[in-house]
């Protein structure tokens, strides 16, 4: 099976908020190494997929002040493949203006992959045998989505409901699933409930299918939405005069909506979405305690630490994330659990417990007029 | 009562370990403005001490790296008036030869008083009624010392068990006791007890006495460290290279011992060491919890902050005394009773009740190398 008619979109949005102040609306997380592996986010994303479909098949969606930023982390990433969006406009505008544009160039039939630029996999090679599957599903017409295996009951991410098997359907997918249901983000107990059951998994927002099923999709869901985003795709290869034309009249209008209510969830009731099922390790890091959970552990003590560990001293003090992000000495004395991010005009610290509350802390930075470190 | 005869001496040595990243080795705490008042400590104890003596009856000792940093702070101070020590000899070895050389050059029936550079004194009009009792007590040939008035069972701070009242012998000393024991630092119980008597008072090592009695004291109890220390005195007058020569020959011998070990203890066990009251608000801000009882709050969250409040952002966060000296922002979130010391080559997080730690925190570096930043 070849995957010549396939290529992923990587939608490079995002500032993590909760990530500061190591990430900053000026410098979001995708550009960041926040494993300390050597390569960012996004070129790790770039570099898995490449593996898939080859650097030629990627386009990237991203904001207009990104866009020198990504392509001076992504050298192979194509001339003519980013897509700069002078405002965000969530994921279906992205998503579909980058699929629209694919399908005049290489035409409908296609297949296109989602693939968010800031989360982290463990497994490449498990993530490409999900991807083969989720193509193969696309193939017969499906809109496939990687289920990722719930290894706890996590509360941060919305899970989908899995029902009879597709391996009948669809004979490259043998473990393919028809999706019931798109559920939010659960409580403990509900989160508890899913996972005795075995039947759900974690919505990573990876979607793939054929170009012309999503913009059908598209076409009957969202029209306003589809009638922008084919407006500026018939004029995107057109010079850069007609696409800058088309973008100044089209995009600041399209709606704001995530792909999952626009296109997964509606599609899912009328029985059109399958799963695949990913067992290869994923996190949205989405905050520092996901950070330190990805990180490898400093000595007994479990500090976990992102950046050079020679600027980190501690005594007595246990169960740490530090990014000594600033070149300076840190020094911990009786500090368990808590995050420390040190950078050079900036200082975070809080517990761990509530990794989650630094977005209600950058707002509070807003309210106290610190812009400038946002 | 004039105080023509009385000279003061400020022994400015110690590091102030405790308040690492703030005070290092090249820059100890009496350089620092540690309560945010527009004065450094030893400004602001050479200013009380010229209130009483004026200017010009002013000595410091210091380590030899420091005297251009004193002299800069302390313009009044005499050209004469600064004794330089190559290497630190404890505060025995600094009184004496600072009493011996004011001795020679003003005789051994003036009044001579040792008052540490990095205390703070919060009623200057009590402190100088104090000191007026001190010299008064030290004339009739008593050391005489000012014990604090214990305002809490603080096990910190060694106490003075003060015995008879003394006014009879010392008219001018109305509140002048006789000193029954110096006792070191207590454990709770035993301060508590302390406390409860009403005879004990917190020992801040002030020792007023009269040149000739305590070169006496010296000659008797510390016959060797007597020896080397007058050696230089003879010399310290006849031109820098005599002094150089005889610093050179006799300093780094000198034994290094406490004053109240040589000569106060030993002293009041012969029935010649008097005590007077000192209710002016006192405090050697030993460590970033002292910094903090003294500094005032910051709104209701009693936050304390020494520096540039306008750096530190907090959500959910209270007690906490933080020291933005690195023109950072520090953001504090759901961090409750820390230190936060942040300065452009170190920062230091601890909990406020580990503040006396900081120095094993120290030490901690020092074997990890840091000894820059020390």
């Amino acid at each position: 099976m070849t995957l010549d008619d396939f290529y992923a979109i990587i939608p490079a949005g995002g500032v993590g908020t909760r990530l500061w102040p190591l990430s900053r609306k000026a410098r979001p997380k995708f550009l960041f190494d926040l494993l300390g592996q050597g390569q960012t986010m996004i070129q790790g994303t770039f570099d898995r997929l490449a593996g898939i479909c080859g650097a030629d098949h990627i386009v990237v969606s991203t904001g207009a002040q990104h866009v020198d930023a990504v392509r001076t982390q992504l050298e192979d990433l194509g001339s003519d493949a980013i897509f700069a969006e002078p405002v965000p406009r969530d994921s279906t505008a992205a998503i579909a203006l980058a699929t629209a544009v694919l399908a005049r160039r290489h035409g409908d039939q296609i297949v296109v992959g989602s693939f968010a630029a800031d989360h982290v996999i463990r497994d490449n090679d498990a993530f490409a045998m999900s991807v083969r599957q989720a193509v193969a599903a696309a193939r017969a017409g499906y809109v496939a989505t990687i289920g990722i295996a719930a290894s706890r009951p996590s509360t941060a991410f919305g899970y989908i409901h899995q029902g009879r098997s597709l391996a009948q359907d669809v004979p490259d997918a043998a473990d393919a699933r028809l999706v019931t249901e798109f559920v939010e983000k659960p409580d403990a107990a509900t989160a508890q409930a899913y996972l005795a059951t075995g039947e759900y998994r974690w919505n990573a927002g990876m979607f793939v299918m054929r170009a012309g099923v999503v913009l059908d999709c598209l076409k009957q869901y969202r029209p306003n939405l589809y009638a922008s985003v084919m407006a500026i795709a018939q004029a995107w290869d057109r010079g850069p005069q007609e696409r800058q034309v088309a973008m100044d009249e089209h995009w600041a209008g399209i709606e704001k909506i995530a792909f999952d209510y626009a296109v997964a969830e509606p599609l899912s009731v009328a029985g059109g979405v399958a799963v695949v099922p990913g067992g290869f390790g994923w996190d949205d890091i989405g905050d520092f305690n996901s950070v330190a959970a990805l990180l490898p552990s400093s000595s007994q003590s479990n500090i976990k630490i992102l950046g050079d560990s020679d600027l980190v001293s501690y005594l007595d003090s246990a169960g740490d994330v530090v990014v000594p992000a600033a070149g300076r000495t840190v020094a911990l004395l009786g500090v368990s659990d808590m995050v420390v991010v040190d950078t050079p005009d900036a200082l975070l610290i809080a517990p761990r417990a509530r990794s989650q509350e630094v977005k209600d802390m950058v707002s509070k930075l807003s309210e106290d007029g610190q812009e400038s470190i946002l």
